[in-house]
């Protein structure tokens, strides 16, 4: 079958009350912002976590055996029905090589950042997941957003589009959306843990990183074949990635190489290292529309 | 033929008064730096380089055209002796798609950093070249730096050995020398610019990057099958990778990373982005003794 033809399977939709399950596969963090994580979304789903998801290990929220049991049990829980990574920041990739084999249980994961590593374990096992908020931010961000997150995770309703800011290149592009952190990503070419691209409408965002940074991200996923198999290029957001004193901004340059592609590209996306972060089915089909920076989801996430 | 016997190709050894040629691929410079280490050069060769070596777009020395034409013709030229690089930073990566053909008359090519990219593109033809300090350097390093350059150039006999500070696996270990920068190498993986690593003694040194920073572009070397694949490891420089108030090295955090890849390997060398950045030849065969912390070079670079 024609990788661009793959339908990821949806995941069984949520109903309040359920339980769900967060983990910490990544960075560690502090514990106030993980117990109004945990508020937010207590108010809507019953809450399990195991009590060494506050461990810290220099920068990794405990060791890789620690945080791989944790993300394996949650993972393979059948009475779980969802689970929320805590925080990003770096350490997934750690634990790739030990999920080869992991059975997930039908069920939806959030997250985004260093997850977007996690996301390639559940799209190369053919699911849906959800590119949005890890657990540690939810309280700063705006009850929409929180509303959009449930609705994501219990309707088989398409979610609402998003809209971005800037067209780079105009045309249209279906296909599943894939993808999230570029740094994070493009860390995977060239191993066995990338889910297949072929026919995807990709996501990038990113935090952080200098112009020519981005820049050389850009051209790993260039010359690793990655534009001549993706359909379609949404960019989210670019937070912090400007140079100090520069005659050039971070989006000169990635719309220059956005339009070397050819590849119908719109910018400015609400999603990822913002302060909105809307959540975004990964594995779902959608359509983009470039040149009005719009984003369909053409399927529900849940079903 | 097994990889791990490739034989890489010495150049003819220069003679004083030999025309080079500097280029500059990668980032630009200031004039004086360049024309600084254009002195230090100019004591021992015909230096020539074009006048829009200096040049500047952004982070980039000139156009992709402009730093492509140059460093192609520098390549193919068969009177030169010697490419120089003017300056790393970043650029190189940029230029690899247009280098597939390009027929280098037999010479040494000079650098590091960003211009690892570059010696993929000699030792994917099976040429040695030298992983050395970059012109604009030159001035600021001593003149037993600048001998030990000249004498690599010139020399048939093998390189003297270079001695680092820290044993990190017991072990001895022989195959050609390559490797370079760590993040510039770990940019092509999964990309077909990256040389054959199967054999290899591999060097890995960095500036600038933050612990966990190294921890991913490990993990992405592990992930990728280099450490099944590569024979020892010789650590470099690693300048400026401290995390500001950590309880934690990046000492601490590559010691444990080499350890658990169980090759030999050994840290410290005066090699990449430190003060002393002793030149040494790559696709050279070299014994690394890591309990006494040796480099050795079994073969001349020239011939």
């Amino acid at each position: 079958m024609a990788l661009s033809t793959t339908r990821y399977r949806v995941f069984p939709a949520l109903r309040p009350g359920d339980p769900v399950t967060v983990v910490a596969p990544a960075s560690g963090f502090d514990r106030a912002s993980f117990e109004a994580g945990v508020e937010v979304i207590a108010r809507r789903y019953e809450v399990h976590y195991d009590p060494g998801v506050l461990t810290r290990h220099r920068y990794l929220a405990g060791s890789d055996a620690r945080r791989l049991g944790e993300l394996w049990r949650a993972l393979a829980d059948t009475d779980t029905r969802a689970v929320f990574c805590a925080r990003g920041g770096y350490g997934m990739m750690r634990l790739l090589a030990g999920l080869e084999d992991v059975p997930v249980a039908a069920k939806p994961v959030v997250g985004f950042s260093d997850i977007t590593a996690l996301h390639q374990v559940l799209q190369q096992q053919g699911l849906v997941s959800i590119h949005g908020p890890v657990l540690t931010q939810l309280a700063r961000l705006d009850v929409h957003t929180h509303a959009r997150l449930f609705e994501l995770l219990e309707s088989e309703a398409p979610a609402a589009d998003v809209t971005g800011t800037e067209t780079y290149v105009e045309g249209t592009a279906e296909g599943p959306l894939l993808g999230g952190n570029l740094a994070v990503l493009t860390r995977l070419l060239g191993t066995p843990f990338l889910a297949p691209l072929k026919g995807a409408v990709l996501l990038l965002e990113d935090i952080g990183e200098r112009p020519y940074q981005l820049d050389r991200m850009w051209i790993h996923l260039e010359l690793a074949g990655v534009f001549r198999q993706v359909r379609g290029i949404v960019l989210g957001e670019f937070a912090h990635c400007e140079e100090k004193n520069a005659e050039y901004s971070s989006a000169e340059v990635l719309r220059e190489l956005a339009a070397a592609t050819g590849l119908p590209c719109a910018a400015g996306f609400p999603i990822g290292h913002g302060t909105h972060n809307q959540p975004v089915p990964l594995g779902v089909r959608v359509r983009l529309d470039a040149g009005s920076r719009r984003l369909s989801f053409l399927e529900g996430a849940a079903g």
